[in-house]
């Protein structure tokens, strides 16, 4: 196992009725900023839940969280906890709105910089706001992480920051909160939360890191086991249970510890999003099959792992038709769940993939565990997934 | 799955070296309680490595805690910290000493009443130093946990407390601080592990909790693959990591989240190790097995998960036979590690399992995950395993 240091203080309250219980992790003088997307709240009887729970304390509210959360839109928010002196924020919503929060609580102490600069210029966070979230929507795991990824609309720029100040003090999982999702975003949920393990476990082998393999392997069977009967009973209490677990645990830190990680697949995939507004999940079932395919022979071991452990596939293929069928079979999970896994699907042809690798190039980044993902191997990804 | 909060703010540092990066966990003013055991330390060259890490700080060392630390050994280390006025503890050495420090970084605060109420009387823990450790001896989860056992000489009673006040501020696990130790340490500590996971995972099936039995079986399959070669090769610094790890995760609290959990094992174990000495290992080796014997019925869709999804067991045998292949598999392990697991082993008979159900009869619990483990059921388990 590789050297780590790591430590993940964030508290879960998990199961139907929680977010009856989060008055006693917020301290009795906060004055709080509610922040929340587009209002399903209010019809599926969440925001209700949280008023209910938050009865006496002083509360603003900032609505209007849009997915793929904009610099633009977390900078206002910002702007009314200093006009407003407020000193505690609770996140109510999916990853697009607890990241607009982890970025709004650190953004909220920048005084003589740009605000931006903490994801464009790595800017340390030196201080942030404590916060809570309630999960609304399992899927990118930042209801038990340190990370944020932001647009800046002006330029479409979407990136990434990670901060031990912006871990929650504590998050809400009820399944019960899942039920109203449309079916699109319960499979874009469930690719993403495939995905972030994927980035984690399918790299190369580190000895001495068989636990992490096993744990990755775990969530991976959960997703691929409940996610299609969530599409088909989707009031069914037990699944989601199982899907928001496992989509916290694809992205809380504890398996990629001591092990390489890729994210290659996630640095295509938000420019996909940035340039062409594709769901996040959407990209990564595009993008993944072909990181795959392109860089077989780099993640052969952890590919024969992903058949044998997760998929079953030990029969008696070559070694190569082995690998290709793993592949395969990630692909049909993804369509199984009802997300398109080609550009084609949404429109896209070779001149998207053209401006994928263009932006790439430009930011000169070498992605992947190896670091030899460059814009040229991008374009042979994606000019696989056409 | 069952609602369940929780929180673990343990720091891990992973690693071979990391014990020279504890100086910057530790306040710079620390007042530093050394806590270790009976010196093996001084001989593998861990001691070095901590009073290295630790050169500038004021230290106080207390050696000599036991195994299955003694109330008493505990309360002379209490007197230490109040007569030095020290504000910090760090633990070096196994749960023996990293249980008896938690006892200790409690009972310091402990004012108008009997420490050992801490445990006789669950008089709750208002107040503890703050405390890491260096952990060289993976068994007991005690370096990413709240709780700790320790033993009353006076009266032989092994009993535990939790409080989320002992969690340790950091616990450093490099897997070389292991490799000198005897087999029979890593074997204990090996069925310790297993057996951990075992009170928490061979109960009843709870819904909604699909990667807690994964986690659980990715856990036992590390144990039963990496135990047998720590024995063989005690210097792989990988086997050392997987086992190092797993043990962690075996009592860490997050495989017990939401599901439920038994301890039968243990609480027996502690009567046996309390009256006539035997190694904790030791005596959960010898119980599990008959635990999961007489409870076959209540476990049963449990021990079908273990033998499936952890040994193989897949083939044609009645459903009645391959429980009983399983349970066999189980103390099979065991012994595969060199503990044995009857108490003839140990020289004990009928009289032991009269004196175990005697206690526990005056204790008046009831044992297991449906509180149906009496006294009589105990002797009925005692007596499958002379």
């Amino acid at each position: 196992m590789q050297n780590f240091s790591f430590q993940n203080p964030v508290k879960i309250l998990f199961g139907k009725g929680q977010i009856a219980n989060i008055r006693s992790e917020i301290p009795t003088d906060a004055r709080l900023l509610l922040v929340y997307g587009g209002g399903s709240i209010k019809q599926n009887g969440v925001y209700k839940q949280v008023m209910d729970a938050l009865q006496g304390l002083y509360i603003e509210e900032f609505a209007g969280i849009e997915p793929n959360p904009h610099y633009e839109t977390c900078m206002r928010a910002v702007d009314v906890i200093r006009r407003k002196e407020l000193n505690f924020v609770l996140a109510v919503g999916g990853g697009s709105v607890i990241d607009a929060v982890k970025f709004i609580v650190a953004a909220t102490f920048v005084q003589d910089a740009d605000p931006w600069d903490i994801i464009a210029k790595r800017l340390p966070v030196t201080a942030a706001l404590p916060f809570g979230t309630v999960l609304t929507l399992p899927a990118t795991g930042s209801e038990m992480n340190a990370g944020a990824v932001i647009t800046r609309n002006a330029d479409k720029s979407k990136l990434s920051f990670m901060s031990d100040k912006v871990y929650p003090r504590f998050s809400v999982l009820d399944p019960e909160t899942t039920f109203s999702l449309p079916a699109k975003q319960i499979a874009n949920g469930v690719v993403d939360a495939f995905v972030h393990v994927a980035e984690q476990y399918l790299t190369y082998p580190v000895g001495g890191a068989l636990l992490q393999d096993y744990f990755a392997e775990s969530i991976l069977k959960t997703l691929i086991l409940e996610g299609p009967k969530a599409l088909e009973h989707p009031l069914d209490y037990e699944v989601r249970s199982n899907l928001m677990w496992a989509s916290t645990w694809a992205l809380n830190g504890w398996i990629g510890c001591g092990v390489a990680s890729d994210w290659a697949t996630h640095a295509i995939g938000h420019e996909l999003t940035a340039l062409f507004g594709l769901d996040h999940g959407q990209t990564l079932a595009i993008v993944l099959p072909g990181v795959l395919h392109v860089l077989r022979e780099q993640k052969r071991e952890k590919l024969f792992r992903l058949g044998e452990q997760v998929f079953g596939i030990y029969n008696n293929m070559s070694a190569d038709e082995r690998i290709a069928y793993t592949i395969e079979a990630v692909e049909q999970f993804f369509k199984q769940m009802g997300v398109a896994t080609r550009l084609s699907d949404y429109g896209l042809g070779a001149e998207a993939v053209e401006a994928v690798a263009q932006r790439l190039s430009e930011r000169g980044w070498k992605l992947g565990e190896r670091h030899n993902i460059t814009a040229d191997v991008v374009r042979e990804i994606l000019m696989l997934r056409l």
